[in-house]
Formats: structure tokens, C-alpha cells, sequence
């Protein structure tokens, strides 16, 4: 294949470690100058390719591109954008066509979750749909855990880690308190339709340190008799307790424990957490002081405290999708494929595209113990690996040095497109 | 002075350092114990020696004291308990003594805050009082930075600098996330009378890398139609922003603007968190899509980032309580005076504790920006210094060590006594 450039970028939620990813592509890629030219990134995901707001990544140095690998969210701007099938939206696919063509590009990496592992398919499928060829490779990522095939997803062990940590943390600060004051903390975590995340807060408590944690899980229909029963049984036993909490938990009725009908004094309708909630029906029922916190964006952009094993492997998958492109691959993503537990063990493996897109791995039934408030054995196992090691970013004058690329544009060729 | 044994305990909301202060005061009575004999902890504070439930500190080996440094929380329990004066309340005055008799105690530390240098002063005062010789050392501690003379107070560094870093890090995510969703990010920060903490964000944009922040502070009186126009320029300018808002902030007839009035669909009220009453303010007022957290306790238990010159502070106010004490001193407590900015040193001074009760040290005026939403750089210069260097816990199977103590009774020798 003669010398073509490549296209990358990211898409949905951003994470710790997908800068990780992107730096393992672009470090690759200039490893490959004979096959790869340049690495042109999409400024907010693929509505960079459809704008033609394509960056030079070559105009940052070497140094800033390592620097990416420590550098939280997405260096290149990110996008919720789905894009339609062939079939309904085909002038957005020949302009895609129009702007790769226009830039010589042959090589189509995106990294994102099941959304955009589907965009990544359908751009796959322009070499054989609409004759333009093109390799797309997607590369894996999301907080929530959910994509198919592969063990566990880049993004979701610092996740993991962090909430793993501060759980332990504020367990600690709840257990000094709770003699003449807060005997409830209550975190929430994200987390819409899988418990991924919420069962990370039961990694706190260990065989050598057990700690008093109820998790609420979205899996689970919450149900407060038994909830408020299992806080005051561990309140009893150990004075105090830790609540982890889903954003998605649900009653059975199928209504967010979030959406409460709150109203201002004005009888507007607020959206508030779930924390606050669950806070007050704890109150409520046990008339116990609490606390609440809600660890929203700061879950998932926490690089200060990034697993060691999530950075390597969001790092190998942006390494691996080109080696995998490089390879004459279409259609694939890279996987992560457990090899063992004791030592964690780990390697790369290759899923096609057409498995992936719009599958949604839920958590296994027997990850959540029968009570439904905590994890099992069966879980811990496969957790304790993930939030594994440490992967501190350099810091100076007591901040982390996160990199800001230049994101030079790469000069337009074509017309405006409207999306 | 004949050799006597020592009290020590934990009052007030925890850090993630009081703990270091610990183990400075512990290891160091170690290291005189031809003149103080035992360290009995207080378990719950000062409560802990009402009910004569002390605890033998040299139960616990010099690895587990050791390991204190790097543990957040109140190891030995915590309290939220004001002695009342001598004067109201002299049975419990009486009973201290009688415990401090029982148990041989001279000496007398205390670790908190404002309420309880008061609570440490008034014990400073049983000597002269009530003829029962005791020394009484305070020990600084407060996230909330609001004690007076000395420079600054240990656990307030680790807070800030987690708060700076956790602005930061979601600053970066929502400039990721702007394009196509999310504009504005909100972090609710503790401080319900001063800004120190919040005014810790600001750190998080830096001469070199602006980042567009907006600080809501408890000082200034909350006006929503600037708060609006400051967002929107910063929005306009980046295209994104982070707002930090301290839990105190009021409005200009002096109400907390958390409490809104808020009633869930029973008509119950329901307390919730400012930054949700500010993310609804932002989208009502400018229609831009966000996203709120609430740090809670994860901020001040977050030992995982902690402030190096914060431990450091910590550790060196617990070992010159001792050495002030075993000196002779009485009514005092150990504070830090910073001697240069550039590089940052300090040492240790000492203050006479009537001077510190009750006496709340305010966020000087010229910290704040004109405009209300900022910090000056008078403030970037005081606050710098106070989150420089990391001190990382170790770590084990992906989670920081922290040590539980065994916390052993000491036998009690007296009757009950009702508090």
C-alpha cells in the first residue's frame, strides 16, 4: 500500500488514560513513516473529519505526544455524535470520503466506547459500500466497562482506582466521626446501566481490613426496607457506613432513585443526584447524620491517581491498532485478553468490528452478592487487577503537568459541510 | 517535673494529616520517656477522657505509629464536643482531673481546630484554677485554614491541593466535552465561613496555562446576574468553564444559597448541595448544557495527594507540642511561620493560646478579585507554597496502606460518668 496518512480521534465521555491511547497511535505511527504520513486528529471526534477541522499532530513535539500518555481527557476535543446508517444519512459518508480523499487518508482509528465502535464500522465499510478504501481500526474505551470481548476497557481501572481509594478514604474520615456526628457518607458514582464502577467502592474493603460498604448497584431495583436495613445492621456492628451509589440505581417501578419530583420555591423542577436521595432516606429512616459527595467528572478525568495497568494497556491499544492497520487489518479493534490472575497477566487480542458495535457487556449476576449490596469473590478477582500499580504524572509547583497540545490546523482543501 | 504520662486527641472534622501530627507527638514522647512516660489517646476526643476510655498507645508497634504519617482520618476517633466553661459546667472539669489523677497525667495535647484550642485552654487553665498541675499544648489542625497567627494550618495544604488538582483535572475534561455537550462543570468545596478552600481552585489556572475558572466564595455576596455574565464571557472566550462554589455561599440577604426551599413530591423539604442550585442557575440563565461534584469528605480525606509541606507541617506541629510541653511550657500552641516565599521555608513559632481560642482568621480582602470570582496574585503567592510536593502513601494491590491501630483500653480505674 502506497504511503497514506492517518486519521484519529475520540469520542464520548473522556477518561484518564485516552490521551494514553492516542499517544501509543501517534508514537507508533512515527515509528512507521515509511507506510504512515501524517496523523491527522479530528477536533471533537469525528466531527473534525466531516468539517474537515483536522489537526497536525506532527507540529507538537515528540515530548508533548510522550506528555499525552499523563494527560487526562482528550487532548483533541471530543464529541457526542452518532452517526446514521449508509442508508439514512449517505451525504455524510461521501463527505467523509470527500475530506479523506482531499487529505490522503487511508488509515481511520476511533477511539471511543459502543457508540462510536459503531461509527468506526460504518467507516469500515466505505471501502467495500462506496469503493473508497480505507482500514478503520477502533480502539477501545470507556469508564463504563461495557464493550464486548475485550477483558475490560481502557479508562475504566483508574476509574476503578479512584473510586476504590476514595472510598476506603472517606470510610476512614466517616469511622472518626462517627461517635458525636456523621455516621452515613454517601458517595455517588457513575454508572447508568451497569454497576461497573459502583462495585469498584467494594474493592475498599479487603479480607485483611473489612470495611462496612453497601453498594447500591442499577442491576438491583432498589428496595428501602432492605436497604435501610442493611445500613443500620452494619451502623450497629460498626458505628458507622459507607454507601456507594449508581447514578442509574432505580426502584422496581423502573423510575431513577435520582428523579424525585424535586421542586424549587418557585415550583421548578430540579434535577438532583442520587447521593442527596439516598442521604435523606437515610435520615428518614434511621435518623442518622450523613454526608454526601458526588465524584461526577473528577471519577473519571483523575489521572493523579491512574492504575499502573490501565495506562499500559489504553497505551498498547493505541500501539496496536496501528500495528493491527499496518497489518492490512480492516474492521478490528484491539482487545485485552486475560491470561492470568496471580501474577496479572495480560496480552493483546483483535475482535472484528461487526461484534462489537452496539453490544453492551452487562456485569455478570454472580459479581454481585445475594443481598445485592455488595460484590463477591468472583468480582474482586477480576477487579483487583485492573487498579493495580500507580502512575503518578510529574508534577511542578504542586500540580500535575498536564500537556495542552498546539493543535495546529491542518489547512482546508474543501467547502463548508454542514452537520 | 517527675515523670508523667501524656494525653493526646483528635477533635473536630478530620484532614488527611492530623494523623502525621500523630505520629510527630508520639514518636517524639518516645523519645523522652525518662520524662513522659505513656501517650494515652482519648478515644473520641476529649470525650475519651471524660469517660475515662483512654487508649494505650504503646500497644500499637513503632511501624504501626509510624505508618500514622501516611493514614488520613483521626486514628484514635474524633468528636464534635465543646466544653462549656468552668464556671457552667465544673462537674466535668472535676472529672477530667480526676481522671488525669487516676491515670498520672501531665500533660495535655489536644489536635483540632478554633473550638478546640477553647476547649485546649480551658484545660491549660486547671492548674491555675483548680490546683492540679497540667500542661496543656494545643496542636493545630483545620481544613478550614481559619486559625489565627500562625501562617497557615495543617490539613488545609492537602485539601487545597486536592482541590486544585481535582480543577484541574475537570477543567480539562469539560474543554473535551464542550464542543457537543457539556460547558460547565461545578465543584461544590467545603468552607461554609471562609474561601481558603475554594480559592485553592483558582491555583488550578496558572500564568502558563490559563484556565477559565470562576470561584464563588462565602465572602462575597452571590449576584446572579454577574455570576451569569462572567460565565458567559469565559464560555464565550474557551468555549467552556469550571465553577467552584464554596458550600457557605450566600446570597445578598444573607441566606445559603443551597437552601433553596427544595421539596421532594410528599412535600418533605430536602436538603441538597449549592453546586446543583448553581449548575440549575447556570442552565436557566444560559441554556448551557453541565455537569456538578461535590467533593465532601473525599477532599479532606484524600491522603492519596497529599500536600508534602502540608505532612511535613502536620508531623512538626505534633513533635514541638511535645518538646514545648517538655520544656515547660503551658497554654500554648505550636505555629508555622513562613520565613520566605521563593524558595518556601518556614518554622515553627509558638502562640499563646488565649490568643488563638475562639479567634477565626478571615481570607484577607485583597485575595479576592475585584470582580468577586478570583484570586489575586497576593493570594497564587501565599497559596502556592501550601500544596508544593507530593507524599505518597505506599501502596498494595492497587491501595494505599492505611494503618488501623488496635487502639487497646487502658484498664479503666473509675466509676462512670454521664456526659
Amino acid at each position: 500500500m502506497a504511503k497514506k496518512n492517518a486519521f484519529y480521534a475520540q469520542s464520548g465521555g473522556v477518561t484518564a488514560v485516552i490521551n494514553a491511547s492516542a499517544c501509543g497511535l501517534i508514537e507508533t505511527a512515527r515509528q512507521h513513516k515509511d507506510q504512515i504520513g501524517k496523523v491527522y486528529a479530528g477536533r471533537n471526534g469525528i466531527i473534525g473529519a466531516l468539517t474537515e477541522d483536522l489537526i497536525d499532530t506532527s507540529k507538537d513535539t515528540a515530548k508533548a505526544i510522550a506528555a499525552l500518555r499523563h494527560t487526562p481527557s482528550g487532548a483533541f476535543g471530543s464529541c457526542r455524535f452518532k452517526m446514521k446508517s449508509l442508508e439514512e444519512n449517505k451525504l455524510q459518508y461521501e463527505r467523509l470520503i470527500e475530506v479523506f480523499k482531499a487529505h490522503n487518508i487511508g488509515y481511520f482509528f476511533y477511539n471511543g466506547g459502543g457508540d462510536s465502535a459503531d461509527t468506526c464500522l460504518k467507516v469500515s465499510q466505505l471501502s467495500e459500500k462506496m469503493g473508497y478504501p480505507i482500514q478503520a481500526v477502533h480502539v477501545p474505551k470507556t469508564v463504563d466497562n461495557d464493550l464486548p470481548i475485550t477483558d475490560n476497557c481502557p479508562g475504566f481501572g483508574s476509574v476503578a482506582k479512584y473510586i476504590a481509594v476514595s472510598t476506603l478514604e472517606a470510610t476512614f474520615d466517616v469511622a472518626s466521626m462517627a461517635k458525636t456526628s456523621t455516621k452515613v457518607f454517601v458517595l455517588e458514582v457513575m454508572g447508568r446501566h451497569a454497576g461497573w464502577i459502583a462495585a469498584a467502592g467494594g474493592l475498599a474493603s479487603t479480607a485483611d481490613a473489612e470495611q462496612p460498604i453497601v453498594i447500591l448497584f442499577p442491576e438491583v431495583a432498589f428496595n428501602k426496607e432492605k436497604f435501610l436495613g442493611r445500613v443500620d445492621e452494619l451502623v450497629k456492628k460498626f458505628g458507622y457506613c459507607t454507601v456507594v451509589v449508581s447514578e442509574g440505581v432505580q426502584s422496581a417501578d423502573g423510575k431513577f432513585l435520582a428523579d424525585q419530583g424535586l421542586k424549587d420555591a418557585f415550583g421548578h423542577s430540579q434535577l438532583g443526584g442520587v447521593a442527596p436521595v439516598v442521604a435523606n432516606i437515610v435520615r428518614e429512616g434511621l435518623g442518622l447524620k450523613y454526608h454526601w459527595g458526588v465524584a461526577d467528572y473528577l471519577q473519571r478525568a483523575a489521572r493523579h491517581i491512574a492504575s499502573k495497568s490501565d495506562v499500559e494497556q489504553a497505551y498498547a491499544m493505541g500501539k496496536k491498532a496501528v500495528e493491527f492497520a499496518l497489518k492490512g487489518h480492516n474492521s478490528v479493534m484491539p482487545t485485552i485478553e486475560r491470561v492470568s490472575n496471580k501474577p496479572y497477566k495480560w496480552k493483546v487480542g483483535m475482535a472484528p468490528l461487526n461484534k462489537v458495535a452496539n453490544v453492551e457487556k452487562m456485569m455478570p449476576k454472580n459479581f454481585i452478592t445475594k443481598d445485592g449490596f455488595g460484590i463477591t469473590d468472583k468480582c474482586r478477582e477480576y477487579l483487583a487487577p485492573l487498579i493495580k500499580g500507580e502512575d503518578y504524572p510529574p508534577y511542578k509547583d504542586g500540580l500535575p503537568l498536564y500537556v495542552r497540545l498546539k493543535n495546529v490546523a491542518v489547512p482546508k482543501k474543501l467547502g463548508e459541510f454542514k452537520i
